[in-house]
This record gives C-alpha cells, structure tokens and sequence, in this order.
C-alpha cells in the first residue's frame, strides 16, 4: 500500500472560543480513532457486519450516542474500521521499510515486515481482510471498493518495486504486474496456511519471491 | 483433493424386518446429504458458526427433532457440511478430469475445471472455504482439521500431477511441492480477485500455470 493519507485535518472553528473548539475536536478524532482500530479487532474476529455502534460503546466505556455521533452511521462505522485496517498494516508492513532502497532490497524487506506481520498478527481474529473479503465481495458498495482499493493499492505497491528492479537491471524482466499478483498470492496462501499451523509455508512464499528476485543473464 | 470417500455404508440391522429399516437408513442417509448440502449453502454465506439444526429444519421444512437425530450436534453438522462442499468440489472440479491423461494434461483440464468452478461458484455465498477457514483458524478441533485436511489433499492431488509431469519428462524439473503451492495459492487469489470484480486475474493464474508447466530445455 502507498503512504497512509493522513488523518482529515480538524475543521477549527474560527468563532471566539475557538481554542476550546479545537481542543474538543482534537479529543474527537483521537477517541475516533481508539474506536476505529477496535472496530478493526472486532471485525477481524466477526466479521465487519459483526460491528455494531452499541457494542463497541459498550467495550470502550462510551456512551452510545457519544460513538454515533463520531460515526453517523454502521456503515460509516465499517469503512471507518477498514481505514483504521489498512492504517495499521501500513505502520507494520510498508512504513518501517521507508528507508531500504527501492527495488529488490525494498521487495526483501517489505517480504520480511510481511512476515514479521503475519506470524503476529494485528488483529485479534487474525487477518482482516481475510476475514471481510469473502462478506463483501457479492456486496457492491462503499465497504467493498474501500477493500478492494486497498488490495489495488497493496499490489501497485510491489509493482512499483517490481520495476524499479527491472529498470535498474537488478533483476530479470517479467510482468511486473504478473510478479505482484504472484507475491500476493503467496503471501495470502502462506497466511492462511500459518493460521491453520502450517509453518512451512513461509519458507515456500520465500522461496517464490526470491525465484521472481532472479538477476539478469 | 483425491477421489471423494465412499458415504459410510448403512449399518443394517440383522433382525426381521431388516428390508424396511435398510430402506429406512437409507432415506435417512438421503436426507442427511441434502440437509448437509445445504449446510454448505448456509455457510458459505454466513459461516459454519452460523448454522443451527433448527434454521437447517425450518428451511427445508422438516421437524428440528429429525435434524436433530440425524446429525446429533452442531459440531457434527458442521462437519457434515465440511464433507459436503469437499464432495461438491470433487464433483465440480476433480471428476469432470479423471479421464484426461496425468501430468501436465490433468493439470490445465484441472485449471480450467477449477475456473469454471471459480466463475460460477457452486456454493451461494462464494466461496466455502475462503468463508470458513479465517474462523476455524484460530479453533483448534476436528472442523478446523477437516478444512486443513482437505486443503492438504487438494495440494497433495496438484503435486502429483506435477511429479508426473516431471517424471515422465513433460515439464522441467522443478519442487513439485512448491509448485503445487503457488498453483493453489495464485487460483485462491484469482477467486478473491474474481469475487471482487477482477476478471484479469483469471489470466494471471493461466499464466502462472503455464509458466510451471513449461518443457525441459
């Protein structure tokens, strides 16, 4: 995934007291976001219909009303909680490699967060999207172009990285768009198989990308 | 996955009257599959958490006593739904191919049954697996073991397809058993792809096989 689009900056009110307005405002998306990442949680473990205004007022010691006016609605609550997703994915998966240089040590070291990310997994109830994915795909809407954005963001990703490679002649040319779908694949399949106790997949989702990694000649 | 298990035989009672209780146990058996069929149905759409003998009964309009008798837990029903959609799958996908000659043949007729399965999915929700194993993988038990069985059988199938070829000099030599993960691993996310709307991956996974599958020289 790209760089996380930054949170929407808190609209100051310019009246007199605008300083205590601010403040208020600030609390707000702060208390938004400890709401949206534990949505995140719950919908990892049931799924983002599992999410409910009530429930996760009750979790946090928050008053309902308090939640539905951050949210307006169970939806809003949903595309809320696959932002807070894909926030965290990217602050455990894509941020700490900023600094690895692009193309093949970048792919390795994203590889390596990836892994990293799904032998512990974030979310309570183990992979997010795994978990949402099959809910809304026959499902069209909102929620279900915000995972499926965030799935093409994943794979532009390390298409990017991918050419980078081959234009610097680090790598054989390939279908860099063919190689990511591949990565991804893997990744998925050795998460599934990870979460199901079988640990040697890794090793095999390593092995693939190292044999799309392959120098030129 | 391999040839489907024979259903377990009747059990007929060795008393007089036995003609009648055979054909009674039979009806039964008949009912248990057309009730676990439907199981599958259920969950594939709302998850095998979701499914209870008395919403199983009232859909398909039989007592909740009957259902009740024939499969005797929700963790056997389960399970029956488990062996259903792995026998619907085996009927869909393997079966169709058991004709065409091993190796590299066996293998593009199973990629090409597995597409058709994949575009018109047999199942109502989608895909039974991809909704079912992301809450089993955190549940130790034999429904959990069942879905990884299964998945196991399916790549032990690919690989021996792909050892064939290897053996009998069709394709290049290559790790049969790292093969037959990024063949399951690329048709799983041309399924999510698919789900999502993404015809092209489709291509993507034909392309990848192919590329396995590639002659010696």
């Amino acid at each position: 995934m790209s760089e996380p689009a930054a949170p929407p900056p808190p609209n100051p009110t310019r009246a007199p007291g605008g300083a205590t307005t601010d403040r208020r405002l600030l609390r707000g998306a702060r208390t938004r976001r400890t709401i949206a990442r534990h949505a995140a949680d719950v919908a990892s473990l049931e799924g983002l219909n599992g999410l409910s205004i009530g429930r996760l007022a009750t979790d946090l010691g928050l008053s309902k009303s308090g939640v539905a006016t951050l949210f307006g609605s169970k939806e809003k609550l949903q595309l809320a909680a696959v932002e807070a997703a894909r926030d965290a994915f990217v602050d455990a998966v894509v941020r700490p490699v900023a600094g690895t240089p692009h193309g093949a040590a970048r792919l390795r070291a994203l590889l390596e967060s990836w892994i990293g990310y799904a032998t512990a997994p974030l979310f309570t109830g183990g992979c997010f999207w795994a978990a949402n994915r099959p809910d809304f795909d026959s499902r069209p809407g909102p929620v279900h172009d915000a995972l499926f954005g965030h799935h093409q963001e994943w794979l532009a990703l390390l298409a990017r990285e991918l050419r980078h490679a081959v234009d610097t002649g680090e790598i054989a040319a390939l279908d860099t768009d063919l190689a990511a779908f591949q990565i991804d694949a893997v990744l998925t399949a050795a998460n599934i198989a990870l979460r199901l106790g079988d640990t040697g997949a890794v090793d095999k989702a390593r092995r693939v990308v190292e044999g799309l990694l392959t120098p030129p000649g």
